[in-house]
Protein backbone atom coordinates (compact mmCIF):
# COMPACT_ATOMS: atom_id res chain seq x y z
CA UNK A 1 0.00 0.00 0.00
CA UNK A 2 1.03 3.41 -0.69
CA UNK A 3 0.18 6.44 1.27
CA UNK A 4 0.33 10.20 0.64
CA UNK A 5 -0.57 13.05 2.88
CA UNK A 6 -1.31 16.77 1.48
CA UNK A 7 -1.54 19.76 3.62
CA UNK A 8 -4.09 22.33 1.69
CA UNK A 9 -2.78 24.76 4.42
CA UNK A 10 -5.62 26.86 3.32
CA UNK A 11 -7.92 24.92 1.25
CA UNK A 12 -11.72 25.48 2.01
CA UNK A 13 -13.33 23.57 4.47
CA UNK A 14 -17.06 23.86 3.55
CA UNK A 15 -18.88 22.87 -0.01
CA UNK A 16 -19.46 26.63 -0.92
CA UNK A 17 -17.55 26.69 -3.79
CA UNK A 18 -17.79 26.99 -7.35
CA UNK A 19 -16.69 24.74 -10.10
CA UNK A 20 -15.79 27.78 -11.93
CA UNK A 21 -12.99 29.44 -10.02
CA UNK A 22 -11.39 26.15 -8.05
CA UNK A 23 -8.17 27.90 -8.58
CA UNK A 24 -8.98 31.74 -7.12
CA UNK A 25 -11.84 30.60 -4.05
CA UNK A 26 -10.68 27.28 -2.73
CA UNK A 27 -7.80 28.30 -1.03
CA UNK A 28 -5.97 26.51 -3.87
CA UNK A 29 -8.05 23.43 -3.71
CA UNK A 30 -6.87 22.88 -7.20
CA UNK A 31 -3.47 21.98 -6.02
CA UNK A 32 -5.27 19.09 -3.82
CA UNK A 33 -7.25 17.83 -7.24
CA UNK A 34 -3.89 17.44 -8.91
CA UNK A 35 -2.92 15.44 -6.64
CA UNK A 36 -5.51 13.10 -6.92
CA UNK A 37 -5.11 12.24 -10.51
CA UNK A 38 -1.43 11.64 -9.76
CA UNK A 39 -1.76 9.09 -7.11
CA UNK A 40 -4.66 7.28 -8.82
CA UNK A 41 -4.65 7.46 -12.84
CA UNK A 42 -2.68 5.18 -14.98
CA UNK A 43 -3.42 4.85 -18.86
CA UNK A 44 -6.87 3.24 -18.87
CA UNK A 45 -6.47 2.20 -15.25
CA UNK A 46 -6.84 3.16 -11.31
CA UNK A 47 -4.19 2.34 -8.69
CA UNK A 48 -5.91 0.27 -6.08
CA UNK A 49 -3.29 0.13 -4.04
CA UNK A 50 -3.33 3.88 -2.97
CA UNK A 51 -4.42 6.01 -0.31
CA UNK A 52 -4.63 9.91 -0.13
CA UNK A 53 -5.31 11.82 2.55
CA UNK A 54 -6.11 15.21 2.05
CA UNK A 55 -6.09 17.30 4.87
CA UNK A 56 -7.90 20.80 4.25
CA UNK A 57 -6.90 23.36 6.59
CA UNK A 58 -8.59 26.67 5.64
CA UNK A 59 -11.92 28.26 6.77
CA UNK A 60 -14.44 28.17 7.42
CA UNK A 61 -14.58 24.70 9.68
CA UNK A 62 -10.88 23.53 9.94
CA UNK A 63 -9.30 21.05 9.87
CA UNK A 64 -11.04 18.19 7.96
CA UNK A 65 -9.67 15.24 6.19
CA UNK A 66 -10.83 13.95 2.90
CA UNK A 67 -9.83 10.38 2.26
CA UNK A 68 -9.34 8.64 -0.90
CA UNK A 69 -9.23 5.03 -1.01
CA UNK A 70 -8.02 3.35 -4.63
CA UNK A 71 -9.66 0.31 -4.35
CA UNK A 72 -13.33 1.51 -3.44
CA UNK A 73 -13.23 4.96 -5.80
CA UNK A 74 -16.01 5.07 -8.47
CA UNK A 75 -16.88 7.87 -10.40
CA UNK A 76 -13.94 9.49 -10.71
CA UNK A 77 -11.98 11.21 -13.76
CA UNK A 78 -9.12 12.90 -14.56
CA UNK A 79 -9.90 16.26 -15.25
CA UNK A 80 -10.08 19.19 -12.28
CA UNK A 81 -13.61 20.18 -12.61
CA UNK A 82 -15.24 16.47 -12.04
CA UNK A 83 -12.88 15.51 -9.10
CA UNK A 84 -13.54 19.07 -7.77
CA UNK A 85 -17.55 18.11 -7.75
CA UNK A 86 -16.95 14.76 -6.27
CA UNK A 87 -14.62 16.73 -3.43
CA UNK A 88 -17.63 19.31 -2.85
CA UNK A 89 -19.84 16.77 -2.39
CA UNK A 90 -17.77 14.97 0.51
CA UNK A 91 -17.29 18.98 1.59
CA UNK A 92 -21.42 19.18 1.27
CA UNK A 93 -21.83 16.42 4.52
CA UNK A 94 -21.84 16.94 7.72
CA UNK A 95 -18.16 16.05 9.35
CA UNK A 96 -17.73 14.00 12.26
CA UNK A 97 -14.81 13.08 14.33
CA UNK A 98 -14.69 9.33 12.36
CA UNK A 99 -15.05 8.99 8.83
CA UNK A 100 -18.16 9.03 6.66
CA UNK A 101 -18.41 8.26 2.98
CA UNK A 102 -19.42 10.50 0.76
CA UNK A 103 -19.83 8.96 -2.64
CA UNK A 104 -17.54 5.40 -3.29
CA UNK A 105 -14.30 5.53 -1.93
CA UNK A 106 -14.41 9.18 -0.79
CA UNK A 107 -14.55 9.95 2.86
CA UNK A 108 -14.81 12.97 5.25
CA UNK A 109 -14.18 13.68 8.80
CA UNK A 110 -12.97 16.32 11.01
CA UNK A 111 -8.97 14.90 11.80
CA UNK A 112 -6.66 16.85 11.78
CA UNK A 113 -3.07 16.26 10.30
CA UNK A 114 -1.20 15.64 13.81
CA UNK A 115 -4.12 12.82 13.87
CA UNK A 116 -3.97 11.43 11.03
CA UNK A 117 0.26 11.08 10.69
CA UNK A 118 -0.08 9.27 14.01
CA UNK A 119 -2.06 6.87 12.72
CA UNK A 120 -0.42 6.07 9.73
CA UNK A 121 3.04 6.02 11.58
CA UNK A 122 1.87 3.20 13.08
CA UNK A 123 1.54 1.23 10.19
CA UNK A 124 3.53 2.44 7.93
CA UNK A 125 7.46 3.88 7.51
CA UNK A 126 7.03 8.13 7.32
CA UNK A 127 8.89 9.62 4.56
CA UNK A 128 8.97 13.47 4.19
CA UNK A 129 9.79 15.61 1.40
CA UNK A 130 11.83 18.13 1.54
CA UNK A 131 14.03 19.64 -1.01
CA UNK A 132 17.22 19.21 1.15
CA UNK A 133 16.25 15.52 1.41
CA UNK A 134 18.58 12.37 0.47
CA UNK A 135 17.48 10.80 -2.42
CA UNK A 136 14.72 8.21 -2.61
CA UNK A 137 15.70 4.75 -3.91
CA UNK A 138 13.32 2.22 -3.52
CA UNK A 139 14.12 -1.59 -2.69
CA UNK A 140 11.81 -4.58 -3.53
CA UNK A 141 11.47 -5.04 0.42
CA UNK A 142 10.71 -1.38 1.06
CA UNK A 143 7.74 -2.29 2.23
CA UNK A 144 4.38 0.36 3.64
CA UNK A 145 5.44 3.61 2.80
CA UNK A 146 3.63 6.98 3.64
CA UNK A 147 4.70 9.94 1.93
CA UNK A 148 3.92 13.95 3.43
CA UNK A 149 3.76 16.84 1.55
CA UNK A 150 3.04 19.77 1.72
CA UNK A 151 0.33 21.97 -1.35
CA UNK A 152 1.89 25.17 -2.69
CA UNK A 153 3.55 26.07 0.38
CA UNK A 154 6.27 23.55 2.15
CA UNK A 155 5.14 22.41 5.85
CA UNK A 156 5.11 25.00 8.42
CA UNK A 157 7.29 24.36 11.34
CA UNK A 158 4.66 23.18 13.77
CA UNK A 159 3.39 20.76 10.84
CA UNK A 160 6.91 19.81 10.63
CA UNK A 161 7.81 19.15 14.03
CA UNK A 162 4.74 16.96 14.16
CA UNK A 163 6.25 14.51 11.28
CA UNK A 164 9.33 14.79 12.81
CA UNK A 165 8.09 12.63 15.84
CA UNK A 166 8.16 10.27 13.95
CA UNK A 167 11.12 9.57 13.13
CA UNK A 168 10.67 10.16 9.27
CA UNK A 169 13.12 9.46 5.93
CA UNK A 170 13.87 12.86 4.61
CA UNK A 171 13.42 12.64 0.69
CA UNK A 172 13.66 14.74 -2.41
CA UNK A 173 12.77 13.81 -5.51
CA UNK A 174 15.55 15.78 -7.53
CA UNK A 175 17.56 18.98 -7.57
CA UNK A 176 14.75 21.38 -7.66
CA UNK A 177 11.58 22.13 -6.22
CA UNK A 178 8.04 20.41 -7.79
CA UNK A 179 4.91 20.73 -7.82
CA UNK A 180 3.21 18.61 -4.78
CA UNK A 181 1.17 16.72 -8.01
CA UNK A 182 4.44 16.26 -9.70
CA UNK A 183 6.02 15.14 -6.17
CA UNK A 184 3.46 12.09 -6.21
CA UNK A 185 4.20 11.01 -10.01
CA UNK A 186 7.24 10.90 -9.38
CA UNK A 187 7.52 8.47 -6.47
CA UNK A 188 5.17 6.45 -8.24
CA UNK A 189 7.82 5.58 -11.04
CA UNK A 190 10.42 4.75 -8.52
CA UNK A 191 8.05 2.39 -6.97
CA UNK A 192 6.73 0.81 -9.85
CA UNK A 193 10.33 0.00 -10.27
CA UNK A 194 10.67 -2.14 -7.96
CA UNK A 195 7.13 -3.51 -6.45
CA UNK A 196 4.48 -5.05 -8.32
CA UNK A 197 2.13 -2.91 -9.81
CA UNK A 198 -1.65 -3.76 -7.92
CA UNK B 1 15.95 23.04 -25.11
CA UNK B 2 13.73 20.38 -23.83
CA UNK B 3 10.75 19.71 -26.28
CA UNK B 4 7.48 17.57 -26.71
CA UNK B 5 5.23 16.92 -29.46
CA UNK B 6 1.59 15.63 -28.44
CA UNK B 7 -0.84 13.93 -30.61
CA UNK B 8 -4.40 15.22 -29.62
CA UNK B 9 -6.26 12.40 -31.70
CA UNK B 10 -9.51 14.18 -31.96
CA UNK B 11 -9.13 17.54 -29.85
CA UNK B 12 -11.08 20.18 -31.32
CA UNK B 13 -10.17 22.32 -33.74
CA UNK B 14 -12.45 25.53 -33.12
CA UNK B 15 -12.66 27.73 -30.33
CA UNK B 16 -16.41 26.82 -29.75
CA UNK B 17 -16.29 25.11 -27.06
CA UNK B 18 -17.52 25.51 -22.93
CA UNK B 19 -14.39 25.73 -20.29
CA UNK B 20 -17.55 23.86 -17.94
CA UNK B 21 -17.00 21.03 -20.43
CA UNK B 22 -13.34 20.55 -21.09
CA UNK B 23 -13.47 17.22 -20.88
CA UNK B 24 -16.63 16.00 -22.19
CA UNK B 25 -16.87 18.40 -25.88
CA UNK B 26 -13.74 19.03 -26.62
CA UNK B 27 -12.03 15.57 -28.27
CA UNK B 28 -10.18 15.47 -24.87
CA UNK B 29 -8.21 18.72 -25.07
CA UNK B 30 -8.12 18.01 -21.11
CA UNK B 31 -5.38 15.62 -21.72
CA UNK B 32 -2.97 18.78 -23.94
CA UNK B 33 -4.49 21.06 -20.88
CA UNK B 34 -2.91 19.01 -18.40
CA UNK B 35 0.53 18.31 -20.09
CA UNK B 36 0.95 22.05 -20.44
CA UNK B 37 1.19 22.08 -16.43
CA UNK B 38 3.37 19.06 -16.76
CA UNK B 39 6.06 20.66 -19.19
CA UNK B 40 5.99 24.36 -17.84
CA UNK B 41 5.74 24.11 -14.24
CA UNK B 42 7.93 24.40 -11.10
CA UNK B 43 7.29 24.88 -7.74
CA UNK B 44 7.12 28.93 -7.84
CA UNK B 45 8.78 28.91 -11.52
CA UNK B 46 8.10 28.02 -14.91
CA UNK B 47 10.50 26.10 -17.34
CA UNK B 48 11.95 28.70 -19.43
CA UNK B 49 14.32 25.99 -21.71
CA UNK B 50 11.23 24.36 -22.85
CA UNK B 51 8.53 24.22 -26.34
CA UNK B 52 5.47 22.17 -26.03
CA UNK B 53 3.54 21.53 -29.85
CA UNK B 54 0.14 20.21 -29.22
CA UNK B 55 -1.18 18.89 -32.65
CA UNK B 56 -5.02 18.79 -32.66
CA UNK B 57 -6.56 16.66 -35.26
CA UNK B 58 -10.06 16.72 -34.47
CA UNK B 59 -13.29 18.30 -36.08
CA UNK B 60 -13.98 20.73 -37.62
CA UNK B 61 -10.88 21.97 -39.43
CA UNK B 62 -7.62 19.90 -38.34
CA UNK B 63 -4.99 19.70 -38.37
CA UNK B 64 -3.89 22.53 -36.05
CA UNK B 65 -0.42 23.08 -34.19
CA UNK B 66 -0.16 25.03 -30.88
CA UNK B 67 3.36 25.52 -29.85
CA UNK B 68 3.94 26.95 -26.51
CA UNK B 69 7.31 28.68 -26.00
CA UNK B 70 8.48 28.47 -22.12
CA UNK B 71 10.51 31.46 -22.78
CA UNK B 72 7.82 33.94 -23.84
CA UNK B 73 4.57 32.33 -21.86
CA UNK B 74 2.93 34.61 -19.97
CA UNK B 75 -0.68 34.70 -18.22
CA UNK B 76 0.11 30.48 -17.91
CA UNK B 77 -1.59 29.57 -14.59
CA UNK B 78 -1.65 25.79 -13.47
CA UNK B 79 -4.92 24.69 -13.15
CA UNK B 80 -6.95 23.30 -16.21
CA UNK B 81 -9.66 25.83 -16.91
CA UNK B 82 -7.61 28.82 -17.45
CA UNK B 83 -5.09 26.95 -19.51
CA UNK B 84 -8.15 26.28 -21.34
CA UNK B 85 -8.96 29.72 -21.75
CA UNK B 86 -5.77 30.76 -23.13
CA UNK B 87 -6.19 27.70 -25.60
CA UNK B 88 -9.48 28.56 -26.62
CA UNK B 89 -8.44 32.18 -27.60
CA UNK B 90 -5.46 30.41 -29.63
CA UNK B 91 -8.11 28.33 -31.70
CA UNK B 92 -10.81 31.63 -32.04
CA UNK B 93 -8.02 32.85 -34.29
CA UNK B 94 -7.61 32.41 -37.50
CA UNK B 95 -5.13 29.61 -38.41
CA UNK B 96 -2.89 30.12 -40.86
CA UNK B 97 0.01 28.20 -42.56
CA UNK B 98 2.78 29.76 -40.66
CA UNK B 99 2.85 30.76 -36.62
CA UNK B 100 0.83 33.27 -35.38
CA UNK B 101 0.96 34.41 -31.71
CA UNK B 102 -2.04 34.54 -29.83
CA UNK B 103 -0.83 35.25 -26.26
CA UNK B 104 2.55 35.20 -25.24
CA UNK B 105 4.30 32.24 -25.98
CA UNK B 106 1.53 30.55 -27.77
CA UNK B 107 0.92 30.58 -31.53
CA UNK B 108 -1.17 28.99 -33.87
CA UNK B 109 -0.63 27.52 -36.78
CA UNK B 110 -1.95 24.79 -39.57
CA UNK B 111 0.80 22.91 -39.65
CA UNK B 112 0.48 19.13 -39.02
CA UNK B 113 1.86 16.07 -37.39
CA UNK B 114 4.54 15.46 -40.25
CA UNK B 115 5.58 18.58 -40.93
CA UNK B 116 6.47 19.79 -37.08
CA UNK B 117 8.51 16.35 -36.95
CA UNK B 118 10.38 16.74 -39.57
CA UNK B 119 11.20 20.03 -39.11
CA UNK B 120 12.47 19.44 -35.42
CA UNK B 121 14.30 16.08 -36.04
CA UNK B 122 16.59 19.06 -38.30
CA UNK B 123 17.29 20.32 -34.88
CA UNK B 124 16.66 17.20 -32.08
CA UNK B 125 17.36 13.99 -31.61
CA UNK B 126 13.78 12.51 -31.98
CA UNK B 127 12.37 10.22 -28.76
CA UNK B 128 9.11 7.76 -29.09
CA UNK B 129 7.40 7.12 -26.27
CA UNK B 130 6.03 3.75 -26.49
CA UNK B 131 5.50 1.06 -23.81
CA UNK B 132 7.62 -1.44 -25.30
CA UNK B 133 11.04 0.65 -25.23
CA UNK B 134 13.91 1.00 -23.96
CA UNK B 135 14.73 2.22 -20.14
CA UNK B 136 15.18 6.17 -20.57
CA UNK B 137 18.64 7.23 -19.43
CA UNK B 138 19.90 10.70 -20.08
CA UNK B 139 23.56 11.58 -19.54
CA UNK B 140 25.22 15.05 -19.10
CA UNK B 141 25.78 15.37 -22.99
CA UNK B 142 22.59 14.21 -24.42
CA UNK B 143 21.82 17.47 -26.25
CA UNK B 144 18.47 18.19 -27.76
CA UNK B 145 16.08 15.99 -27.48
CA UNK B 146 12.31 16.37 -28.86
CA UNK B 147 10.11 13.62 -27.07
CA UNK B 148 6.82 12.37 -29.04
CA UNK B 149 3.56 10.82 -27.18
CA UNK B 150 -0.02 10.12 -28.04
CA UNK B 151 -3.06 11.65 -25.90
CA UNK B 152 -5.31 8.95 -24.35
CA UNK B 153 -4.64 6.95 -27.47
CA UNK B 154 -0.89 5.61 -28.96
CA UNK B 155 0.24 6.83 -32.02
CA UNK B 156 -2.01 5.43 -35.26
CA UNK B 157 -0.10 3.47 -37.41
CA UNK B 158 0.52 6.39 -40.30
CA UNK B 159 2.01 8.31 -37.20
CA UNK B 160 4.05 6.02 -35.89
CA UNK B 161 5.19 6.01 -39.69
CA UNK B 162 5.98 9.29 -39.83
CA UNK B 163 8.45 9.41 -36.53
CA UNK B 164 10.20 6.45 -37.92
CA UNK B 165 11.25 8.01 -40.78
CA UNK B 166 13.74 10.24 -38.17
CA UNK B 167 15.37 7.48 -36.68
CA UNK B 168 13.93 7.91 -33.23
CA UNK B 169 14.62 5.87 -29.90
CA UNK B 170 12.03 4.19 -28.62
CA UNK B 171 11.88 4.53 -24.89
CA UNK B 172 9.95 3.85 -21.94
CA UNK B 173 9.36 5.55 -18.78
CA UNK B 174 8.41 2.20 -16.57
CA UNK B 175 6.70 -1.42 -16.05
CA UNK B 176 3.29 0.18 -16.47
CA UNK B 177 1.41 2.89 -19.08
CA UNK B 178 1.15 6.41 -17.50
CA UNK B 179 -0.60 9.22 -18.91
CA UNK B 180 0.79 11.72 -21.21
CA UNK B 181 1.15 14.50 -18.65
CA UNK B 182 2.98 11.96 -16.25
CA UNK B 183 5.17 11.16 -19.04
CA UNK B 184 6.19 14.39 -19.14
CA UNK B 185 6.97 14.98 -15.59
CA UNK B 186 9.16 11.74 -15.49
CA UNK B 187 11.59 13.27 -18.80
CA UNK B 188 11.51 16.04 -17.04
CA UNK B 189 13.08 14.59 -13.71
CA UNK B 190 15.62 12.17 -15.28
CA UNK B 191 16.83 15.07 -17.21
CA UNK B 192 16.83 17.28 -14.54
CA UNK B 193 19.18 15.20 -13.15
CA UNK B 194 22.00 15.60 -15.37
CA UNK B 195 21.13 18.66 -17.17
CA UNK B 196 21.25 22.23 -15.19
CA UNK B 197 17.84 23.70 -15.16
CA UNK B 198 17.03 26.39 -17.04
Amino acid sequence: MRRFVVVGHRAITSGDFKLNDLCGSTGRLDVLLRSINSAFFLSHDLRRDVELYLILQGEPDPPKTIKLVGSELKYLNPDERSTGALIRNALLKRAYPHEQMSTPGIYISKRGFADVVQSLAKVSKILYLREDGESFNATPDSGEFTFVLGDDKDLFEEEEAIVLKHNPDIISLGPISYHSDHCIILVHNILDSVSPFK
